[in-house]
């Protein structure tokens, strides 16, 4: 209700700000046996970490999961896991001067009116370093959906006004490696190139730039999804939605299938073997909010960070005309690293939904 | 949690199938001493009601809502309200030739599966019927904004490939008229026109159409949404994304946004008069998922209609190959009709956050 | 949030006033697959109905459950169950005496003050009536533990000052035969003659008197309940204090084991065949919040019914003293009626806790 | 739903096991600009540290409070406030003898069956070492509360068979320095001094025994609950009930009351000044679920502490029949220390309905 939680079963509630002493999470809902495996987890964290390469903020974090409860001898046990990542690297100092200044698309002046203080300190709440949050238990969600044969993979496919080509799905193990192989995230080598090269140039221009994320979920039970409002696309949009800076989401065929006329945009059943599969998908892998076994499949749109090296106009807490320039330590492009938080939230609807469906495995007949 | 309520104060859970005896609605938590104006809900469910042109489903309803509870002498009272909107013209026999089949790109197989067990009629629980009592339960919404001076317009913005142009936004009112002016919705004249032309001709080749549909809330009060889940525009995305074929979602700058850089895409704060604005409204009125004084707005993609009047392969219960026909009555596109869902559904989320803002204005100091 | 729901997973909202035109209930989150009785459903609101002897109020209702939703050839298909009860005796004149007095230990000035406005018939919202739609999905779930082999049975182990000895629980169908026999709805024959008699004094005196209902829950897994809030004790209590009327609640031991001595107190685990069981019971068949498996018992305090027929002083909603004259149609003493309704939520708490705890049975190793 | 978390709007998550790292707790939805008093939270937590006296556990924790989030110079931000408490002196060898076997009356049983796994050190997750974290809490909801006048106070008023007699609640911290005279807790001092000769001859024969806390709360608006399920005094019950050892609540008359008639037990409205009134209350100040300004009262039965010093049969994993020693550090009887538990919950409680009411305050005419 307060908004600072997301999901039913399997449920997280982070806490922390960019520039308090730690940020973390409590994730309660977790099934117990779960193997915890804390490497796993940082791994998780270090793909999210900034300081990575020369195209993200050069803040130095070393992002390090501690595991305060719900875990004994290596195994959830049922009871929530409370994650704590301690800040280290704050230079608070740096935000001096956007104290009683609301920067140019930044959430200063809405929290300023909303709540009637903030702690102006690097964004504070609203700063996307709340997100590791989200990646650590993300890990977790992950962990618990790999016992299901359940895979999540994004990456980046679109930098600017330059798209990636589609890719061949049939490996995501093999594409993996291909987006692990370069800084800016995206699994086909040639676009990455121009990507990298593309968001260095604005970094040096002291600008920054928007990107879309490309992400599939493979090996989903037929059945998840709890109509008419929990539908498996309106959580993943609302888990998109809730990351910083996205402003859309599409899935399946998306805003392009809406050009489309239904003869064309129809997937076909057929059998393939004893599984049920369509010919074409088109649907992304959902049909009437419940997954359908095929892939599910979606889209988000990132806005440029909003903070640039540059002066600008803007007013103070006064209400006066002032100039804020650009300061601080920022990613010039934030979809490197958002990709590990799409697979986190998308991993955390997934194993929501799983719960959810899984209550009534037993029951209905 | 399972799936059909939807908001936390003000909230709705709904109920019905396509050819039941009735569907429904229970409004619980809509503040006492509304003027609950009987005639502007029937309006609003008019507007949404098949059979209204020779482009939407020949379906007769009336869709007539009865107020069973939480009304007394014309006010609401504080407690649950009920609405009941009998079916009427339910011609179930339409659909015992796809009692066994699942069609393309509808709900069938999903539902089948899920659940094991499925209200074929008309597509049961999953048809788009549901949404009227979303619309009957919006209406008392929209009063209630009334009270504040929240507006909420929207409109066809595309059909297919045809694209409205951007309207000027200054009077909503008369983008109201101009939009109940056509039968498809569309506040720009010379768009609805094409659009209209497009639509029959798709009906009468027995095919569908997509669509996109845009809409703008105005003088919402600073500070509605609850980060860092409960964002504003992530709360309508889901809103959004529940409503029946929609596969896209993106508010303000969306996924144009993403290509742009950040020195051009920043919303500049100045003073209009006493009130603090932005130049420009890339941010769509949200920053930090928190509303900022200006026009919220979003914009929603439609796919087409899977029943399409033509033979299609599919699939039956047993998991044969078979050939289902296209029957019943049907939308050729649905955009016309859904205008008022979407501005429903808007309304619900607004009204959420409305009073989820109220519950600390009085004690955040 | 707003209060008119209950459960998380088998959750049901109610609506409806006394002498609005219906009252009713959406069970959301029913199981599929469920054969729906309605005859087991119209024989429970039987038992809750008024005018069944004359120790009930005389109002004549037939309480008619029409099943509007969610049921499909006689089984639930997984979608909302809505049932509607019109309202047929209401009488509402007997009420104009009290539209704008405030009757004790009623009701009336609370929702005045807090809603600025109420129905005043029959108590509005806040009449008992409503009750009967919790009876009504109470029976559903009822008819969904019946498969799981559960047993709940509640009776009247108290009225007044006269109390009920303990029953011997071996065989819960001839308890409910005995409980069936008498029309106050206790379970020991001498003590129901003595009850009876004792109430129908009281009602001819134009008083009210109070009573007390134990329950016992039979054949649960072991394993329900969700700690450390929503422990299955806290859950029951939370149903139980939602009656009206209702002012306590004790399960196991109770207030009276409050009383006790650790070494007196402790259950004693012990093998019976292949079962785990306890040799004492003072649990209550709950320990750490969680079902072991035994009997899950408890006891619920009704105070007497707020209406007499007498004079009594109080204020107008001016805040002038009056007296109000004690009129309409009501029950000496609610609980032979009240059986049924704590069965009822009972019903629904274990088929909520079922859920939750079967959505983690097939993945917790 | 996973049972972690308490209230809606004021909202709890807390975490932690007996013997790990750490326990705490997520506040989400505190409102902005409160004054944060630490002293004042780490005083509450004093009051319910182990170690106080000869009848209360000897384990030693400092229990200190680490603020990590959700504060910032002093005041709250309305974001979420995160509260670390290390566990210091653990000793869980004390527990390796119970580690494959089920303490009588415990939670080792259902916690083992539920979950396939169990952190057996001290009770693990089902210890009261957890409650910690809601005193935590519950003195930031006191220090909200205290801003607009509520007053909160609990006290002894049972231990075994010894009964407080009935205070004069005239003037709420007189009692509560008399209160704190004594290490059990109990207001009235010759009372006192019989609980504590009589629980230390307890403690000194190795056995434990029950008690009883009663509550009150003043200067409650009116208005505050939410029928027809989340009446005020439901919520009370259920936030009693989860507190370990919990048997029974019972509000106003309570148990005792549904032995009256209801000519006696009516609370007849008058006017004091311009204040509405009762001239009784056995309504407990709360009528039809919602506060009616009166004193809000109740009382809460706890078993006696299940653990003794003394050998005890049991069963192990295996199911073999075994004997377990009474070890480790316990408290005699829990009631001295739930005095704080029992009011921080009350104060959450409180919290959580204030803001739900306080939603509709200002949209209400």
């Amino acid at each position: 209700m307060a908004g600072n939680s997301f999901g039913d079963l399997f449920r997280i509630t982070t806490f922390g700000e960019s520039h308090g002493a730690a940020i973390g999470v409590i994730l309660d809902g977790c099934p117990s046996n779960i193997v915890i495996d804390e490497a796993f987890i940082q791994s998780e964290l270090d793909k999210r970490r900034p300081g990575q390469s020369k195209i993200t903020t050069q803040r130095k974090e070393s992002d390090t999961a501690q595991l305060l409860s719900g875990v004994f001898e290596g195994k959830s046990t049922g009871t929530p896991i409370a994650i704590l990542i301690p800040n280290e690297d704050q230079r608070s100092k740096d935000y001096s001067h956007i104290s009683n200044k609301f920067r140019p698309s930044h959430a200063d002046y809405t929290y300023q009116m909303k709540y009637g203080i903030r702690d102006y300190r690097g964004g504070g709440r609203s700063s996307a370093r709340e997100t590791a949050a989200r990646v650590a238990a993300g890990a977790i969600a992950k962990l618990f959906l790999k016992q299901h044969g359940i895979e999540i993979f994004a990456h980046v496919s679109g930098v600017g006004t330059i798209e990636s080509p589609n890719l061949d799905y049939t490996d995501l193990s093999d594409l993996l490696d291909l987006r692990e192989a370069n800084i800016v995230r995206c699994a086909d080598p040639a676009t990455a190139t121009e990507m990298v090269s593309f968001i260095d140039s604005i970094r040096k221009a002291g600008d920054t730039v928007g990107g879309r994320i490309s992400t599939v979920i493979r090996n989903l039970p037929v059945g998840l999804g709890e109509p008419v409002f929990d539908k498996l696309h309106a959580d993943l949009a609302k888990a998109m939605m809730g990351i910083n800076a996205v402003h859309g989401f599409e899935y399946g065929s998306g805003f392009e299938g809406s050009k489309h006329i239904g003869s064309e945009h129809n997937d076909i059943f057929s059998k393939e073997g004893d599984k049920t599969v369509t010919r074409t998908n088109y649907s992304g892998g959902i049909q009437g909010g419940i997954s359908n076994g095929m892939d599910v499949t979606f889209r988000v749109a990132f806005k440029p960070v909003a903070t640039i090296m540059r002066d600008q106009p803007t007013l103070n807490e006064a209400g006066e005309e002032t100039v804020i320039s650009g300061k601080g330590r920022h990613d010039p492009c934030v979809v490197p690293r958002a990709v590990i938080i799409v697979e986190a939230m998308a991993a955390l609807v997934i194993a929501d939904h799983l719960l959810k469906h899984n209550a009534y495995l037993n029951v209905r007949k």
